[in-house]
């Protein structure tokens, strides 16, 4: 197989990340005979300091080219106080709408070896197995209008019936490859766009007799994620809830700086990031963990390629060298060597 | 001093807390030469069956006449199939949008007896002591228009910025208060509703120079009440988001069944309720839990009333009532004797 990646590093620990993440993309490809073609492109604040936006052009017709897009992260406090159009993140916003990347995937698993980092008790957490499955390009995000009068300011949450029916359908192939469970998040004794949900909900699952389906009012889903978090299979929900739902599920485990990403399009045309941040503090330091981009890459192989097998290595690679305790800064005990990026790396490759 | 409560127990264990916490009343009364007179109203389910209606004309009438109310829950299965207005819930938001009560006080603090029930490890909890003030009469629960139509359904964010003036106002009294500090919550970078949010907190801190401010993304709040709750003092934020935060900051500490709530008009008056549901499962068993009705009238002896002394004497109360380890059967350890409701609520009034 041959596919042409369009890496865009961004800001802070970005660059170290994605580099490490393409090294062992590279290994894969010779250990399994592919060839991965990777092309740099700018994006976030590196982006808006060269070319005074976001989300340059250039960086879009070199994805329009690519079979995927690899992500580091964007943002720091030099851009702070920009006006709004100029804010890193709005180059993640444009790049999701651009190619409508409407599946927003968020795995959230139990490592057993990172779970005293968990705030939560290790007998609630041990057994997470869950992924989020946002809605990534709807909703408040981008409903019109969203504007400022003198006296107030709207927002408007908007979902049409199809682009709730396409990440419904994506929830239920995904259990499906799963644990068999659906939970739709929503909050339907309040709004209308929420009752609209829970019908496609219901319609829909009767193409999915084989899968299991709840409803949930999302406070009651942000208390369960806490306290019963093993419950969750696939939790499928709109923009802004999964938004909070998403990062409220990424500390449970203790897991947060490894955890991956991925947005992806009806024709499996994604993007693949960490959750974590850019990390200016220790940026260009050789201290980043680059676990949660390299498992980006694991997600890419496997949902953009369908290289199941290939995301298979890469896993157990991550997982085993956690197992061997090899840790990063950011999670080595006072009594472990610490790793830098480049050797945390190398120890997956050598896996 | 003379006050007229008017309580609506509600469904499923409503009746049973109430009939507790308004015990606990009485005795103040006698003890500190106060007197309350009492009158119960309709709302949720039962006005429901009886009025045809969630919130009565009647119960409003009384609750115009008194000087606070006291609520139970409401809610249950029977009527969860209802259409929208026909359901208990709407007598809640109808409530708070009659009586303009914009201020929702969520306290949450962690008592030493109940930690062993927590999620989370004891010492991320242990010394959690934080109050969400949520806006609850504006955002997307009553933003016009909130409609479908064949493809879509549209809900509307919007907020004066009198309304959040009012609610910010009310978070910098609170902090001062309490620990001096306000945290607030907004999705500035994607909401122009927050972005006015945003403004209007940096207009009211110059009139609060003795309380330090916090902007926090809604996402990332999320995060820090599981990763670090005890940074938190007063948490204020716009209506959907506190209905999410606060449910999640009341599973942190164990002691969601404990939990009593105010929801507040400008001048005080206000209505006082436990957050937890109507239980239908022990209902009408003397097995519920009153203690989260019974520190609600705590919260209304001191936001209605301004009776500091009382409130302090019935929170003492329940917590030394916890202390001597007396607990009704939802938190009570296998070896632990359990108490009924009648039981309980003696204990404290003995105290
Ligand atoms: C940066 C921000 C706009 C973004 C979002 O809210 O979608 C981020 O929080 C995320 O979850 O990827
Ligand atoms: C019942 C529901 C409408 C209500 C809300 O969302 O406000 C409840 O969840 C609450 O927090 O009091």
């Amino acid at each position: 197989m041959r596919k042409r990646i369009a890496v865009l590093p961004g800001d802070g620990i970005g660059p170290e990340v994605t580099e490490a993440a393409v090294k062992v993309l590279q290994v894969i490809g010779r250990r399994f005979k592919h060839t991965f073609d990777v092309e740099y492109g700018s994006i976030g604040g590196e982006a808006i300091d060269k070319y005074k936006m976001p989300l340059p052009d250039e960086t879009i017709e070199l994805c329009q080219q690519s079979d995927a897009i690899l992500l580091g992260a964007v943002g720091g406090p030099k851009w702070d106080k920009n006006p709004s159009e100029l804010r890193p993140e709005k180059g993640l916003l444009a790049i999701r709408k651009h190619f409508d990347l409407f599946a927003n995937l968020r795995p959230v698993i139990a490592v057993p070896s990172l779970l005293k980092a968990s705030p939560l008790k290790e007998e609630v957490v041990k057994d997470v197995d869950l992924m989020i499955v946002r809605e990534l390009t709807g909703g408040l995000y981008f409903g019109e209008p969203s504007k400022r009068t003198e006296k107030a300011a709207f927002d408007t949450l908007v979902y049409t019936k199809k682009e709730i029916e396409r990440i419904v359908e994506k929830a239920f192939e995904l259990a499906r490859l799963r644990k068999g469970k659906v939970t739709s998040v929503d909050k339907e004794n309040v709004l209308q766009s929420s009752k609209l949900w829970r019908e496609v909900v219901e319609e829909k699952k009767k193409g999915y007799p084989d899968v299991e389906v709840e409803h949930m009012l999302v406070d009651s889903a942000a208390m369960q994620l806490v306290t019963n978090p093993c419950a969750f299979d696939v939790v499928v929900t709109e923009n802004m809830f999964g938004d909070i739902l998403s990062d409220e599920a990424s500390v449970i485990t203790g897991s947060l700086g490894v955890l991956p990403s991925a947005s992806i399009r009806a024709d499996g045309f994604g993007m693949y990031e960490p959750i974590h941040g850019t990390a200016p503090d220790i940026a260009g330091q050789g201290k980043a963990n680059p676990a949660a981009t390299i498992l980006s890459v694991a997600m890419m192989l496997k949902y953009s390629f369908g290289l199941e097998e290939e995301c298979a290595a890469i896993e157990e690679a991550v997982n085993a060298v956690f197992e061997d305790g090899f840790y990063t800064a950011d999670l080595a005990s006072p009594t472990d060597r610490v790793l830098s990026t480049n050797e945390w790396t190398d120890k997956v490759v050598d896996e």
